[in-house]
């Protein structure tokens, strides 16, 4: 019989002044938590807060060590200026995994919100509580955490007949 | 008589299908072209893309030494997911130059124009003859090099009274 091969998962949710990340273990069915937490900026610049966000998931990278990411491919911005903005955390946010090696998947929210509550219009509320019970947290992570969790679970549930760019 | 610091100035033209660069020398009132191209990507998947574009600054950036970088800051995308596209891109520009150490300054395509051609409005092939002229290049650059060497020579008009993000 052979072995089952773990995989740690990077999941990302970005944003400009909130990038949540977590990282999760695929065995076989099974999901395990390894962590999660929310990149929150703090400079003033917007440059530097895209900085901030690239060195905080390297440093997630350079200690949990997962083999792929999957980042939510967010469309949901009202205008053409705050889609710039999350643009460009997000293309740091892709360019953070891809320096380290990791695949990259996108996943849109409503495919995230199915993979966890079973449907594609469940609130941020229910993201977080679906998240605890799937991966037997013992407390309710962060919205952006949950969110970014709840990514690297959708992406464990379309690992086997994943196709990129799905 | 103090000597007269010479600086390299980097300017980027994002875009995720062409990402102009130029970079050029001030040396107190003049300028002096060093190099410009444009990082075409050719991968079908977004997300190799924008490491497309990362790499190919990176490259720049190691080869031609530049000490500071200006970024076209670009809010003329119609719509929330073209605005996204260009965020992305703009993202990782901005993040491949602060990860050589490089300072990043925005300009407005406004103030490139005005710095350029002497008023905002300036169409792309007045942009591209004023480069020619100004950096005195026997060819005349495509359109997006253009674009680069122009945020390069933006930045170099407001360098002796800069404030950050201006």
């Amino acid at each position: 019989m052979g072995a089952v091969k773990i995989i740690r998962i990077l999941g990302i949710d970005p944003g400009s002044r909130a990038t949540g990340y977590g990282v999760i273990e695929k065995n076989g069915p099974l999901l395990g938590f390894v962590t999660c937490g929310t990149i929150r900026t703090r400079e003033k610049d917007f440059s530097r807060r895209l900085f901030e966000i690239h060195q905080g998931l390297r440093e997630v990278i350079n200690c949990h060590r997962p083999e792929v990411a999957a980042v939510e491919d967010v469309f949901v911005a009202t205008n053409p200026r705050s889609a710039m903005k999350l643009g460009q955390a997000r293309g740091v946010a892709v360019v953070a995994a891809m320096q380290s090696d990791l695949e990259v998947f996108d996943y849109t929210p409503r495919m995230v919100k199915q993979a966890v509550a079973g449907y594609g219009q469940a609130d941020k509320a229910q993201v977080q509580r679906m998240v605890q019970v799937l991966l037997e947290l013992s407390g309710m992570p962060s919205s952006d955490a949950a969110d970014a969790l709840a990514v690297a679970i959708c992406h464990a549930n379309h690992m086997d007949y994943i196709r990129k760019n799905c």
